[in-house]
């Protein structure tokens, strides 16, 4: 295994950090390294809008659920798919702009090749990373927290730091269910490596003391009632053609 | 600049490649350094579907425009989307189960945090890579093709190989406008940086021997017609609710 793959793999999202803040160094080197990712057709559709303000901080603590971790750790930052540029300069030249379905996608793409090579290229510096899905439970308040423009589509936080705990990695499904040939596997073979896996998962939960829940248990609840309802209106708002 | 960070600034998209083929340990490797991204509440949201059949190959290549290199490289793949596993697992737990729009950012970004991940292993290991975008360009007949089951959602496809080219490497826009600080940059603020991007990207088109276009004029041209418009309905009749 080579330093690169190894590195890769050490990865763990960290959730407690010190409160030593990043330098614009470390800042700005992770992200030219995010911006060595590949992008669609040159796009570069993404923006990492950093927080520093402590009162839209603490407002955003509560926006995400009450993670304090938003508030505590070296930097706090919201990554944007970003068409806002591409609109101002189609306005510049007279032209239609629009975000269709395809360009929501190609920004969600983008920003998030961009976002994990930033992440990889802070962890070798010795930092944490948390990415915060809970971003979107409120995406018209954090649209307005941030007086975000049109074209710019915030996706989820970044928490950014050193470490206050050294957590163990969470076992993951089976590479070959996740690597197929050909052919997608039969609902069968699909469920028989899910039982063998929930076993797996089931004792690492045990081990940290967690409730011992499988992981297609889990799965199942997190799916049972749909979640952010609201985001589809949201991104419309925003002038993103959904269909 | 550690070893990381200067392999993650290394990349060059690749389009030329030697036909030797991947071994599987290779393969492997990069999966499971891919699955140690990070990924939302352990959803796993996605699956890497490998090409080996030569006649689905050639039709690959004529379904994303006519790319060549996806029949020549070391191994193809097509990146999805993966609510599949979730979808059977609420199926036999009695559940309902439906992709939202929320379901569906989950995934796509699941996927790619994966992706990249999985690319900077493979080009640890000295290999090329390339995202293909054009897999969009007709998802219905992707689908029919590889026959994927519902939840399986197709995103990209993604070239890899022993690289037979050294390109060098395209500038990006100045670091300044991607990373910005509590509010979003004013608009004359973003359009006068991207001037000055703009004379560093047609100097470089010219020192390709390429048609010497701004990156403005080619963003412009890139937006003035909507691309992909049967995406959305392509997506719902594979269940993703987009609204």
């Amino acid at each position: 295994m080579n330093e690169v793959v190894r590195h890769l793999r050490a990865h763990r999202s960290i959730r407690k950090y010190q409160d030593s803040p990043l330098t614009d160094e470390q800042i700005h080197a992770a992200v030219v390294a995010g911006q060595a990712a590949s992008t669609s057709s040159a796009v570069q559709a993404y923006t990492l809008m950093q927080i520093t303000d402590p009162s839209k901080l603490e407002r955003l603590v509560e926006l995400t659920g009450g993670q304090s971790k938003v508030a505590h750790c070296g930097a706090f930052f919201v990554v944007c798919g970003d068409m806002r540029r591409h609109e101002l300069l189609c306005q510049r030249q007279g032209q239609p702009f629009e975000v269709s379905l395809e360009t929501f996608i190609v920004a969600v793409v983008d920003a998030s090749l961009f976002a994990q090579n930033v992440c990889v290229a802070f962890e070798s510096m010795g930092l944490g990373i948390c990415y915060i899905g809970g971003l979107r439970n409120d995406l018209d308040e954090v649209d307005e927290l941030l007086d975000l423009p049109t074209g710019v589509l915030p996706l989820y936080g970044l928490c950014v730091g050193e470490p206050a705990e050294r957590p163990s990695a969470r076992p993951r499904l089976p590479a070959e269910l996740i690597w197929c040939r050909d052919h997608y596997p039969t609902d069968d073979e699909v469920l028989s490596q899910i039982d063998a896996y929930d076993t797996q998962y089931q004792s690492y939960m045990e081990a940290r003391g967690a409730a011992a829940v499988s992981w297609s248990m889990r799965m199942v609840g997190q799916h049972a009632q749909a979640r952010r309802v609201a985001l589809a209106h949201y991104y419309r708002t925003k002038g993103v053609k959904l269909s």
